[in-house]
C-alpha cells in the first residue's frame, strides 16, 4: 500500500525556472549594451547622479502610493512569481486524478503515505492534509479557495506596484532631464559644453524609458501572466481536494477538470 | 443515398487566402519605399544595428512578459488566423441545414457519406464525426462549446502579444534614438558628423513607429476580427451538429440560426 | 376611406440633409485653407508624395484591420448616415400614433392606402407591409428588433473603421515625417535646402493631424450620434407596428412610445 | 390656515451663483494675463487669425460632431447649470418634510398655499401641482422620474459636447502651429523673421492648450458635478410629492430620504 | 467586573503616523534638490511668476471642477487620510472580538466600562454606544454602513480632486513654457539672453511635472489605498457591533470576520 503510494509521484514538481523572462531580459539588455559599445565610449552612458534620481526617485514615489510594509512583502511575491512558473494544468489534473483513484481504492488514510512526496506543491499539500484529517470536503473546500483569493489579491497588488513604477519611471527621467536643459541653457557661455551637458541630461530620460519599458511593465506582465497559471493549477488542486474530502467517485472529478481546463 | 449524400458539397469550403491584409501590407509598405527611393539614397534607410536593437529589442520584451511556449503557439495561431478568412456564416448555416435536412430524410447514419466532403472545415467534421457515432446532442455541444472557447482564448492570447508588441516597438525605437543622440551629442567636435549621426539616430524611431503601426497594431485588430468571424461560423456548426444530434426538426434549427444570423 | 388614409401623411418624412456636418467641415476646412493663404504661398501647402503616403498609408493599414467587403460595405453606411439625419422621434411617434388610431377605427386593412405614403420610410414601409399582410404582432417586432439589431452593428462597424483611420492617420503622418527627416538630415552639405525640406518633412504630420481630427475623428462621432437617434425612430416605428399587429388599443400605445420618448 | 402654509418658506430658495467657477476662472485667466503682461509687450500674445483658426476650428469641429440643434440647446444648458449651483439636498428635505407635514395637518388642498413659495423651484413646483390636482402618488413619481431622466440625458449631452471641444481645442492648436512652422521654414531667407514667425505659429499651440485646460475640461467637469448634485436635489423633490401623494405618513418620507441623503 | 472591561485595550488603537508617505516625500524632494545644487547654482530654479502660475493655476483650474466646500472639505480629509495609516484589520478583529466574548459573558451594559478604551476609535466608539444604548443590532448595522459608505465616497471625491490636479498642473507647466517661448522668441536680437529665458520657460514645465508626479498623483493613490484599508477596518467594527447588538454567539462573528479578513 505504501509502495502504491509512493508510485503516485508528481511529476518533478518542483516549479522551474521560468527561463522566457531570464533570456527577455539578458538578450534585451544585451542588444542595448552591445549599441551602446559599438557606438564608441560606453562611460558617456554612466551617471551615477542620473541613475540615483531616476531609480531612486522612482523607488521613492511608488513607496508614497503604498506602505512599506506592502512594499516589502510584494518583493518577495514579485521575485518568486517573475522567475518560477507553475506546473501544467493539465499535469496537475492527471496527478490529482491518481491521488483521488487511490484514495477511492485504499480510503483516505492511505494518503498519508502520498503526502511526502507532495511537499513540492505547498498548496495541493495542505489541502491533503485536511483531507486526511478529515476535515469535510466543503470545509476543505472554502479553506482552500480563500488561500487561493488571498494569494490572486496579493498578485495584484504586486503587479500595481510593479505598473505605477512603469509609470513614475519615465516621469522621473522628464524631471531629471528637465534640471539638466535648465542648468545647462543658464551657463551658454562655452559653447564646447553645450553637447556633453545637453547629453547627460538626456541620460535620465534614457534611465526612465529602459526602466519602464524593459524591467516594470514586462515584469507586471509576467506576474499577472504567472498569477493567472497559478491559479489555474491551483483551482485544479482544491477540486481534487475537496472532491476526495466529499469521497466522490473519481469520474465525476473528470468530468469538474474538463469543465476548467482546456482541451488538450 | 451515397450519392445523394456527395450533393451536399461544401462550396469550396477551404478557408480562402484573405487578400484585404496581402493587398494592405503590400500596399502600405510599397508606399513607404516608393517615399524612401524617391527621396535619394534608400541605403541610408538600413542600418543593421538599428534594426537589431528595435526588433531583436521588442520580441526580448514581448517574450519576458509570456512564456516560450505561449509565443510559438501564438505565432502559428496568427499566421493561420492572419492570412484565411472564415467561410461566409450565412454559407454555412445553409450548409449545415442541408446536412440535417439530410439526416432528417436518410437518418443520421447517411451523413457518414457527407463526411469526407466535409474534411475541410476540421470543426464541423469532427461534430458530424461524434454525431455518426451515436454521441448524444447535449454532449456534442459540450464538447464543441468547449473546443471554441478554448480558441477563443488562444486567438485572445494571441492578439494580445501582438498589442503588447505594438506597445513596445515605439519604445524601442526611442530607447535606440536616445542612445544615437546621446553618442552624438557626446562628440559634436565634426559639425560635418552631425547630420548623419542624426538621422542613424532617428531611425530606430522611425522602424518603432512602421513595426507597431504597420504591422503588430493592424495585425492584432485583424485577429481579433477575424477571430469573431470565426466563433461565428463555429456557433453555426455546433448548433447544427448538436440539432442533430438531438434529432430534431430542421425547422428548429432554422429558428435557432435565424436568431444569431444577420439579416441578409 | 382611400382619402383618409391619405390623410394621414408623413409630414415631409424624407431625411433631411445633415447641414451641421456640411456647415462643420466648410467652416473648419475654410479657416485653415484662409491661413494658408493669408500666410503666402499656398503652393507650398501642396505635396503630392506626402498627400499619398498619408492618405494611401492610411488607407492600406486601415483595410488591413478588416476585410475588402466590411470597407465597400461599410463607405455606403458612413455616406448615407453621415450625410442625412433622421427625423425627430416625436413627429415619428404622432405619425405612428395616427396610422394606429386609423388601423383601430376602420381594420388593419384599410393601412393598405397608407403604405404608398410612407415610403420614404423603408423602415416603417416595411412593418407596416407585414402588418396589412397578417403577421401576428409578435413576429412583426422580432424581425424588425433583429433588422435595427444589425443596422446599430452595421453602424457601430463603420464607427469603429473610421476610429482606426482617426488613429492610423497621424502615425502615418509621423512615420512621412521621419522619412523626410533622415533624408534631410543625411544631406546637411547646403544650408540653403534645410527649410524647405524640414517643411516639406511637417508636411505629413500636417496632414495626418487635419485628416484625424477634422474628418475621420468627427465624422465617427457624428455617425454614433446619428445612429443612436435612428435606432430611437426605428424603435417608435417597431413598437407602433407591433402594437397594431396586436390590435391593441392605441392608448397603450401612447404609455410605451412616452415610456421611451424625453419629455418635450 | 393660509398662514401656517405661507410660513413653509423655501429658505431662500433661488439657486445661488457658483462663486468657485467665477473665482476659478478670473483668478487662473489672471495669472495668465499677469505673467504676459511682466514678460514684456503683452500685444505679441494678440493674433486675431490664429485665435480665429483655433477657436472657430474647434467649433466647426465640434457641431460637425453633433446636430445644429445640439449645440444650441446645450449651450443654454452648459450656462444654466454652469454658473448655477443647486441647494443643498439637506436643506431640500427639510422643506419638503416641512410640506409633508403640513399635507398631513391639514389635507393636501392647504398645499395650495405653499405653492407660490416655492415657484422659484419648478421641480418642486410642479410636483406639488400634480399633487394638488389630486393625480395619484404613483404617477406623480413616475413623471418626475421622467423629467429628472430628461434632464440628467440634457447635461450629459452638454458635458459630451464640451469633452469633445477639450479634445479638439489642442488638435487644432498644433494643426495652426503646423501651417506656421511651414510657413516658416520655406522663407529662412531673413533669419531675422525666424523669431518672431516661430513666436506667432507657437500661439495656437497656446491659444488650444488655454482653451482646453482652463475653460472646456473645468466646465465639462463642473457641469457633471452640479448635473449629480441637482439630480439629488430633485430626487429629494420626487420622493416628498410621491410621499404627500400617496398620503403617507411623513415618518415614512423620513426614512426614505435618510437612506439616500449623507449623514450630516 | 470594570477590571475586565479594561482589560480589554485597544492595542495602541491611536492610527500611527504614515511613514512611508514622509519617506517617500522626503527622500524623492531630497534627490531632486541634491541634483539642483550638484548642478551648480539653485537659485536658477527659484522662479516666484513660474512658481505663481504652475501652483496657483492648478488650484484656480480645480477648484473650477467643483465648489469651493467640495475643496475645503476634502483638504481635511485628504490631510488626514494622508498622513496616518489605518490599524490592522487583524487586530481590529481581534479587538471586536474580545468585546464580543465579554458582552457574552457579562451582559451588554457591561461594555460601558470598555467604551473609554476606545475612544481613540470613533466609529467603534459610536457603534458600541448605540449597543450599549440598547439600538437594535440591525439598525446600528444600517446606522454603521450608511456611514461607511459617506466616509468612502469623500475619500473618493477627495482623490478625485488630486487626480484632476495631477491633471492640470502639467497642463498649467506647458501654458507657463509656451508664455516664456512666445516671449523670447519675440526678442532674438540678443542672443545671449537665449539660453537663460529659454531656461525660465522650461522652469514652469518642471514645475508642472514635479507637482504632478511627486506630489498630486502619488497622494491620490495613497488616499484610495488607505480608503480602503480604513473601510476594512471599518466593516471590521460594523459587523462586530451589529453581531453584539444582535446578541450573537462570537463564535457566528468569527465566522463572519474569516470571510472577509485575508488569512494570516
Amino acid at each position: 500500500m505504501a509502495n502504491e503510494g509512493d508510485n503516485i509521484r508528481v511529476g518533478k514538481s518542483k516549479a522551474s525556472m521560468d527561463f522566457a523572462t531570464l533570456i527577455g531580459l539578458i538578450s534585451g539588455f544585451g542588444l542595448i549594451i552591445a549599441a551602446i559599445i559599438l557606438g564608441g565610449d560606453p562611460t558617456s552612458f554612466i551617471n551615477p547622479p542620473s541613475i540615483l534620481i531616476v531609480i531612486g526617485g522612482t523607488l521613492a514615489i511608488t513607496s508614497m502610493c503604498f506602505s512599506v510594509s506592502d512594499m516589502s512583502r510584494s518583493l518577495k511575491i514579485i521575485a518568486k512569481t517573475f522567475f518560477y512558473s507553475s506546473r501544467d494544468p493539465s499535469d496537475a489534473a492527471i496527478q490529482v486524478l491518481q491521488i483521488a483513484e487511490l484514495a477511492r481504492r485504499q480510503g483516505v488514510l492511505s494518503l498519508q503515505n502520498v503526502l511526502d512526496s507532495i511537499k513540492a506543491e505547498p498548496f495541493l499539500h495542505k489541502g491533503m492534509l485536511m483531507v486526511v484529517d478529515g476535515t469535510p470536503g466543503e470545509e476543505v473546500e472554502a479553506i482552500m479557495r480563500r488561500d487561493l483569493n488571498a494569494t490572486m489579491q496579493r498578485h495584484h497588488k504586486g503587479a500595481n506596484i510593479l505598473r505605477k513604477a512603469a509609470e513614475f519611471a519615465p516621469a522621473m527621467g522628464l524631471i531629471g532631464t528637465l534640471i539638466g536643459l535648465v542648468q545647462m541653457l543658464g551657463n551658454l557661455d562655452n559653447p564646447a559644453t553645450i553637447g556633453p551637458a545637453m547629453a547627460v541630461a538626456l541620460l535620465t530620460t534614457f534611465y526612465g524609458a529602459v526602466l519602464a519599458n524593459m524591467v516594470f511593465s514586462p515584469m507586471a506582465s509576467k506576474l499577472e501572466r504567472n498569477s493567472t497559471e497559478e491559479a489555474m493549477v491551483n483551482t485544479v488542486y482544491m477540486m481534487g481536494a475537496a472532491s476526495i474530502g466529499r469521497q466522490e467517485n473519481p469520474r465525476r472529478l473528470v468530468g469538474q477538470l474538463n469543465s476548467i481546463l482546456p482541451p488538450a
